[in-house]
């Protein structure tokens, strides 16, 4: 049977789908070896394809990886240790005949919840990964925005202040990132916190316990879940002005805290965006960590069909 | 002859243009009707139609509008008077057999700077026009980005401001249009000329005048000039982080202030932008009044071509 290889290599872990069609029929996942520049990742993967492959008739190889992608070969990957490897070149020469596609990680987790997850029946959205940090994919006419130097959809580090409050990794202040990821509302809280009557001051701050504080009406959480709002909000609106899409659909660690997140973000963004734009849906993400095993899937089978139509 | 009739309807001028290929070879503007909520509009551009094809054989009509378009069709436009006219259906019926694209007038005037303008030779890329307001279109793969509610491009209403300084006419407070337009300007240069030794304090505030004073030296003028740079350089990286476009194209009226302004944008644009889309190059726009025209020339003749591949 014709098989493609799901491939989503992220800085802790590999995560491999073998998929017949569009069906993931099997996966695995390993931890990332990341010594010596991250040169054993190949290894470790080009291993695992060979054993899962099996008697079946490799067609594809889609891979995710966490870091601009230029030309669908380049890749610089802080998280991996990369610097401009040609993950193209590297792994048509052990698979000479298969089609082989290299995306971002977050635009190919974009396109998995397209298929599958909560983007499915949609071709022009915004995704957002609340995670420790914020990640985004922009899909347009169901083709994903790669951008003109592999970086589209780094929504993370829209400005979203303007007193230099907050210092980013990536050398900026104040990046949405900073506010509304699972750190951004840890920073918040414990701001909030000090000298105030407050559950907070009794138990770890987490983005999970300020969540949950929130919910049962724990005013300082609450204040803090509002200021990571409203930054969101502000930049979802940036974004939704730009490129007016049907739905924003929303992942990561931070998107558990479900509809009471959605509903507040919702309400905020609807009086941030511009008045054509109101009434963008919003949408939880579904796939979790296996959303960009399924996009990586999906473009490389989309590769294929259209080659053979040529 | 085969010709095509490039429109660009504006609250204040019908601009037409008659084109062989891509070629203008006639234009001609008259004032908008704006009378009896814009129903006039139509008399007005069929007449001159009808004059200016002479033996010609009409075979495309493409009309740039002020306001969002749905399905190629739908327009509701506070300029004009318009709400929720169907102006696919009134020209068809004028001109059955006709192929008709309706094209908000900003994304035309994207495309027209994309086929002859500063975008010339590009395929990504952001549209700016810096008038009275803020206008955009962002054009991805060559295909200019419409929306789902036909209103992708709304740059003018990113927000670039936390303390409800400005009110926007949209209803929003803070919308980098109330900061980076001739109106904007004007505004700040207002405030910060007040019990100041500036030249501004002698003659009449426009954004020319401050844009002249600031090259010459004049402190104040300086001032205001940098704090339109801050607030257009946050909002252009916020788009540039979402789509990473080559180029930005910037159109308008304020963008006679030429590469005084444009270096400046340029330099803070750098600074505030995510460091993989670093480098994204700028250019001024040039084809002024004439790009509708030319964008919705060139759209209903892709629109053609591409009909007659099927």
């Amino acid at each position: 049977m014709d098989i493609v290889f799901g491939i989503d290599i992220g800085g802790t872990d590999i995560k491999i789908g073998k998929f017949y069609g569009n069906e993931l029929v099997y996966k695995t996942s390993i931890k990332t070896d990341k010594e010596d520049n991250g040169s054993k990742i190949f290894t470790q993967v080009f291993s695992i394809i060979d054993e899962l492959k099996g008697e079946d008739n490799l067609i594809g190889i889609g891979i995710g990886v966490p870091g601009p992608v230029l030309n669908n070969a380049i890749v610089s990957s802080k998280n991996l240790g990369w610097d401009k490897v040609d993950v193209l070149q590297i792994v048509k020469e052990k698979y000479p005949n298969v089609a082989i596609k290299i995306l971002n990680d977050a635009n190919a987790a974009a396109l998995g919840e397209m298929v599958k997850g909560g983007a499915k029946g949609y071709n022009n959205f915004i995704f957002i990964t609340l995670g420790t940090g914020i990640g985004g994919g922009i899909v347009i006419n169901g083709e994903v925005v790669e951008g003109n130097t592999g970086s589209a959809g780094e929504i993370g580090h829209i400005r979203v202040g303007f007193n230099n409050e907050r210092l980013c990794k990536c050398g900026l202040y104040d990046c949405v990132e900073q506010y509304s990821s699972a750190t951004g509302i840890v920073k918040t809280a414990n701001n909030l916190r000090i000298g105030r009557k407050t559950k907070l001051n009794e138990i770890e701050v987490t983005a999970k316990n300020v969540f949950d504080l929130a919910k049962i009406g724990d005013e300082v959480a609450l204040e803090a879940v509002n200021n990571f709002i409203e930054k969101l909000a502000t930049a979802l609106a940036a974004v939704t002005n730009t490129i007016n899409p049907e739905v924003i659909v929303v992942g990561g660690g931070v998107s558990k805290a479900g509809d009471f997140l959605i509903e507040r973000l919702e309400k905020r963004f609807n009086e941030l965006c511009f008045f054509t734009v109101r009434g963008t849906k919003f949408a939880l993400a579904k796939l979790g960590n296996d959303a960009g095993m399924y996009g990586t899937n999906y473009i490389v089978r989309k590769m294929i069909n259209e080659n053979k139509c040529l």
